[in-house]
């Protein structure tokens, strides 16, 4: 299926059928998230996977009662840094550097830069950095799964402070922006799934400036 | 190629060679933005086209005299909506009831619900809101265009401020968020072509709850 086929197809499923989603293509969506691009490559957010029922049941109540929480296959909790601090970009250098073999006065004119311009915005600033990174991800995640012709449905109407407390979210110096759950659309009872794609039309999307 | 190569393939390319993109690869990365997922469908964000070399050479200097501005085919200028409003959203909703030519009680609670749900926020929090949506069509984006082989930079480094006076974007009722330069890479001249990409490992990104 071509690439904008497949986004055609796709659309945020409101019932899933419990189906399960094989592993290697969870692996494919998690790999394309991986490969998301994000300002200074600090990627500066983690990806959780959720697939034991009893954890989905227990976290379908902080996510508005939806039913795709129980019946995906799997849930993909998509969560930024809370703070964007000098030792995370060090360890994102680092590593860059190991793996490169290399580094050089310019990439460490660059990693300086990067940490004077996040050491001049708040906390609260560079966590909605990281959120926007973490929103690039999920898009290309969102597109992974419509190629996979796996079903998705992307989801921001959880409790985010709740779920963030109920997976101990802040110890670990995240928090919770997004979830995506990924399973089978149940053709039979999600309305959804017969009726038109809609969007915005092009002329109204796209201003060319010349 | 595949999807994985495609994204394995890209990178944020730092010198472009001033060869054209075809109108077509134009039109199918920015259909690709236009199918982007969005809360309540409302795609809160315009794609402004750039490629008037005038233009750009303008738009250089505001954008840290990035070379890809100029080198590029096309630039991709992505702008949240300052707001998001009921005569928005009630626009939104209008439109998809006309396209399905069909609407229901079920339909209309929900717009209520997101009405109510923005009413509540300020109006600081609904433009947050809109740039996240913004980032899932620029993920998509940037995806589309490596499935096209279109070599692209996502770029966050510029004056935002100065670029939204510059394009009267403030009275569109838009922020500018990211850029994104369609173009096609400089081996010769881009010395990141011919380096290693590299990403944090799945082992640090993903994290298994079960």
């Amino acid at each position: 299926m071509r690439f904008i086929e497949s986004l055609r197809w796709r659309y945020a499923t409101k019932r899933m059928s419990g189906k399960k989603v094989p592993q290697e293509k969870v692996d494919i969506i998690l790999e394309a998230a991986r490969l998301a691009p994000s300002a200074g490559g600090l990627q500066p957010f983690n990806i959780l996977v959720v697939k034991d029922p009893e954890l989905l049941k227990k976290i379908q109540p902080i996510a508005n009662n939806q039913p795709q929480i129980t019946e995906a296959s799997h849930l993909l909790i998509f969560a930024a840094w809370d703070d964007i601090t000098d030792s995370h970009i060090d360890r994102v250098f680092d590593h860059i550097n190991k793996e490169r073999n290399h580094t050089s006065e310019a990439q460490e004119a660059y990693k300086n830069r990067i940490k004077a311009s996040f050491a001049s915005r708040t906390q609260e600033e560079r966590f909605q950095t990281a959120a926007r990174q973490t929103y690039i991800a999920f898009g290309i995640a969102i597109a992974a799964a419509a190629v996979e012709e796996v079903d998705s449905t992307p989801m921001e109407g959880f409790n985010n402070a709740e779920l963030d407390k109920f997976l101990g979210l802040k110890e670990k110096g995240l928090r919770s922006v997004t979830l995506l759950a990924l399973g089978y659309r149940d053709v039979e009872n999600d309305k959804l799934a017969s009726q038109k794609k809609v969007r915005r039309p092009k002329e109204e999307l796209v201003i060319e400036l010349n």
